[in-house]
């Protein structure tokens, strides 16, 4: 395992790494803290991309998007140079990866898991970044919404979280209070369903709140969910991809949709599912999107020929 | 689950518990958040005493023992009057304690795990305001430091923490610098071994100096194995629970020693290990303890005949 911080901040990793070792987990190998995104990402078969620029007091939405876009671009060039499967070139300079580096380009087989906000365009322009990788093997976080819409609901209808089944809840587009939290056939049924969705759509700001500081336990185990749903053959979840289209959705766009897991540690977009109740929702988290994306050009002087 | 707090800090508590309802747990019941430990403890079949005053600047031990004594007191009241399966008498006043409270007294059947520092001497002035709950229900925990044993030797020697096996760690004595680390025969043979002993008495201290705060994930992952330990028949493990006299230990002090578990959530300490050299160290643990135990006795004015 690598952990990359920032400069200042890498020292304080050491707690960090003690708290693991002490831990016992037969599964941890060595852990190796870094501040150079050059070093972190080297032969890497999965990646959390979890550290943000947080929103700051007087800072406006297009400077939050500057910042990360500066971030995730590093990122994402790093992450094409270096992950499991990227092309290294032969003047890397970069030793003992024999085994894992090749001269020729291919798809690169490294899967990345976006939790940093904002998490969908975080992800687009790291995406941009890094040609090698394939388009499947980005993953923007909504599991974490998907389980705030059970665990809300649950409550509410004063059911068993478990009782409702995967294929009953999908968290539509843009992970921000503009997402859309869809309660599918079957479980739509109680009265103060709009409250619990807006509920949701809000959380991460009420826990602020409550905690004086962003989710952390429940993050970290739906980072643990969505890996373990990407490499469940079959199951059925929500992710920020790659839109190839479907539900109206402009291709290339990173949107959340509900999937499902194939082999290979990918996953492929759920199609035909009745979306007529929510369209205007999904065509205004859409259009926010597009906005961010818009943003993040103008920062970096690109056209609209660009990926991102 | 319910989760008692200080009066200062309960409200706190709903960020915690915003977080624990998004992870979606199926295993999650009703959360309750509580300022008085007469409501925390009824009814509960497990109780972690996780919360204890910290060592503050200029504070020395006997004002640390005195602090903590107050408050591990209280709570051993309470799980004396409330916890499952612990005498209610008729006129408490409580209601919808059906098919869980007794009018007769018999022996409790709650389990205590007490991490707390100093956990040892807590867990003894616990039990003593505790009458009514079995010996063999009390647990200080040591989980932590064979986990720390355990990873700090498999890091020293090169090899994976899970070749090590439970019987070849043991953790004897006070949760405090003075604790026996044992290497049992067999993983005995790396030249600094010594110096492994010494810094897996002191990591809590290292810890502290490097997170700028006591452990937290590790702690909480040591509770589980302990738990875990206790619910798995024939286990080796080790903690902290009513000396029966063996191996020179006086009887009735909470003492960490190798035990095994056995049906009904119990255990028993294992027999017959050959201690001879490190007699002189579980002897100057014994004194730590019998010194921390006088010093509450002193502080609650109770002679030798106390069970204390």
């Amino acid at each position: 395992m690598v952990l990359l911080e920032i400069p200042q901040a890498v020292g304080k990793l050491e707690g960090l790494v003690f708290e693991l070792e002490d831990c016992g987990f037969a599964t941890l190998g060595d852990v190796k803290c870094t501040a150079d995104v050059n070093d972190a990402f080297v032969g890497a078969d999965w990646i959390v991309l979890l550290g943000a620029f947080p929103r700051g007091p007087g800072m406006d939405r297009s400077q939050l998007l500057a910042k990360n876009a500066g971030i995730f671009k590093s990122q994402g060039e790093a992450i094409n140079k270096y992950a499991k499967g990227a092309k290294v070139s032969e003047d890397s300079g970069r030793d003992g990866l024999e085994g894992k580096r090749t001269l020729t380009p291919f798809l690169c087989s490294v899967k990345i898991i976006t939790v940093g906000n904002p998490c969908n365009t975080n992800t687009a322009v790291a995406r941009e970044a890094a040609p090698e990788v394939d388009d499947g093997n980005w993953y923007a976080m909504t599991t974490l919404d998907v389980n705030r819409a059970k665990s809300l609901y649950a409550k509410e209808a004063g059911i068993p979280v478990d009782t409702i089944g995967d294929e009953e809840v999908v968290i539509w587009g843009n992970h921000s209070s503009t997402m859309v939290v869809d309660y599918r056939s079957g479980i739509g049924d109680i009265a103060n369903l709009a409250a619990i969705k807006q509920r949701v759509q809000n959380r991460g700001g009420e826990i602020i709140k409550a905690r004086g500081g962003s989710s952390v336990a429940s993050a970290a185990n739906a980072i643990l969910d969505t890996i373990r749903n990407i490499l469940t053959v079959g199951k059925f979840f929500s992710a920020g991809v790659v839109s190839d289209g479907s539900y109206g959705i402009e291709k290339g766009l990173i949107f959340s949709f509900p999937v499902r897991a194939v082999e290979g540690g990918r996953t492929e977009i759920v199609k035909g599912l009745d979306v007529s109740t929510i369209r205007g929702d999904l065509d205004k988290t859409q259009e926010e999107l597009k906005g961010e994306i818009k943003t993040v050009r103008q920062i970096f002087g690109l056209g609209e020929a660009s990926k991102l």
